[in-house]
């Protein structure tokens, strides 16, 4: 059977929209839609929450059933972009002031803090049963919760001088994987299957979250990310990244150091020379090479998953594995 | 009946501290801990989650069924606290720098989003029922997020203009008044009481809020607040007190004008003269008196709500809405 994931997110994207303005008005006067609006209205694909519905759907549920969870994960997402951009002192987000610039650091906080309280509220109101209702408030929790763990392993990870890839999957696996996962658990645990259904979906989601993020390194160094391509921004500000972490880890010691000379400057102390030199150190070592097959290989073990989850429509699944498996804005 | 609220509060904060190091382990390697224990260390009296188990047990409740919810609201509080002096600029908190300070604005802010996390996780992991957990979720949840409405309101009155009493009310009964109620309704939830009882006990603590918070206004001009008992340190913030409020409403042109330069300075440039200046004009305008007969009369009204409330133990719970009018840090 033939999908199109595009067309679906579409198609839930508009559902996922009317809600969302019906839960956060946009036109309040108190303080908090004006930030917020700014942010959300410079866009979003509403991925995730369309992955959910779609999971649902194709696991037997009625997608209806999901819908509030689904976007208390869209807002859920939206709240860490907006707490995020502080913490990473980030001042454009597409082509637009983040809100921390646009409204003060005090307000963006805030508003932040009031996106999750009306996530939780949206999941609170789901027409579900009681008992679903629960299990869709752990996941959230739970989620929200090791996303925060893997953002403070981040922050504190800028600068890193004895970076290694196991610390970075575990970062990424807290902070990518279980929000990647939680949209597909919820449409699983909305469609009443099994739990035997619902661990394997979250095994998915794990899976996913680290195929996802090395991608997403990789996108940086190939065809580059943010306006006109530019090559090497991880590098500039110092990400650690699954080349750098790879790379820590084998390179000599001249390799090594000028490497975390380069990853501890400034961002805008950077120069083009700099990042091509990085880009040598990582070729020198094959990180590149390791870190695409790394990547396929993820996605090949979601693949053995995949087959041992209850649909007859296993294509789709590929599909959402793949679609998210690449960059995803 | 003689009760001793203090004595209650001291016996049932030793059970919140005992799960408190449970559910926030202060010894983990994670970034996490360590700030979120800078800041809980420096105190704080377990007043809230006591008040909770106190109502939960006059109600004729079990209070180890409300236990992880007054946990909660405990966490909630100091979620509140890392995030208010951020967005505040308060550099000290009980003698010791602010998280932010000592930690970044970063590890601040996501400090206090774990704690969020984990004031939900210690609700869903309750031992109730699922009908009154749901319940005590949408407290929580509405309690959140209304105190945020108001720290939004909060945040943008400071060196307001415009100000008025009704401006402030609604200020105050968002930010403090749902806050101070959530206790004592989430016990009452856990108790099993009827839903008559519990919107009894919403309103008392509705009234509770601003009759706290314009003591603690008329405090900071009577004995001061902090070490040394400085007076007027809401003039030299420029805080919006009940005082502002009604003075502003009342008083002539040229006083306005006054009180509005000086509200307007920045904090170290406000004299211990302006201050004076400040607080003449209040005593002019009988603010003081008329703040503090407005307090009293909002503490008669919660007297008549606890007549209505279904316990033999009236005094209980005058002593606490007694004791909440008071000052509590």
């Amino acid at each position: 059977m033939q999908t199109n994931i595009e067309e679906s997110i579409k198609l839930y994207g508009k559902k996922i929209d009317d809600l969302l303005i019906e839960i956060i008005p946009p036109d309040r006067d108190d303080y908090l839609s004006e930030p917020i609006w700014h942010h959300l209205r410079t866009g979003g694909k509403r991925i995730r929450p369309a992955i959910c519905l779609i999971t649902c759907k194709e696991l037997g549920g009625n997608p209806d059933e999901a819908l509030y969870f689904a976007l208390a994960i869209e807002i859920l997402h939206n709240m860490f972009l907006l707490h995020d951009d502080i913490e990473d002192e980030d001042t454009m987000r597409r082509d637009q002031p983040t809100v921390w610039v646009k409204y003060g650091i005090a307000n963006a906080v805030n508003s932040g803090d009031y996106l999750l309280a009306r996530a939780y509220h949206c999941i609170l109101i789901s027409p579900i049963p009681s008992e679903k209702k629960l299990k869709l408030l752990e996941i959230f929790t739970l989620t929200y919760e090791k996303t925060v763990e893997g953002q403070a392993l981040d922050i504190n990870a800028r600068g890193a001088t004895d970076y290694t890839v196991e610390k970075y999957l575990e970062l990424v696996r807290l902070k990518t994987g279980y929000y990647l996962a939680c949209g597909m658990v919820g449409g699983a645990v909305a469609s009443g299957n099994a739990d035997e259904t619902i661990d394997k979906i979250w095994n998915l989601g794990k899976l996913m979250g680290p195929a996802f993020q090395i991608k997403d390194d990789l996108i940086d160094l190939t065809v580059g990310k943010g306006r006109g391509g530019v090559i090497g921004s991880d590098i500039k500000e110092g990400k650690a990244s699954f080349l750098y972490a790879y790379t820590s880890e084998l390179a000599n010691s001249g390799d090594k150091a000028s490497l975390i000379e380069i990853m501890t400057k400034q961002r805008d102390e950077t120069t083009d020379d700099d990042v091509k030199h990085v880009l040598n150190i990582y070729n020198r070592y094959g990180a590149i090479d390791h870190a695409q097959k790394y990547a396929d290989d993820l996605i090949k073990q979601t693949y053995d998953i995949i087959d041992q989850i209850p649909t007859d429509n296993k294509a789709v699944f590929r599909d959402i594995a793949n679609f998210m498996s690449q960059r995803m804005t």
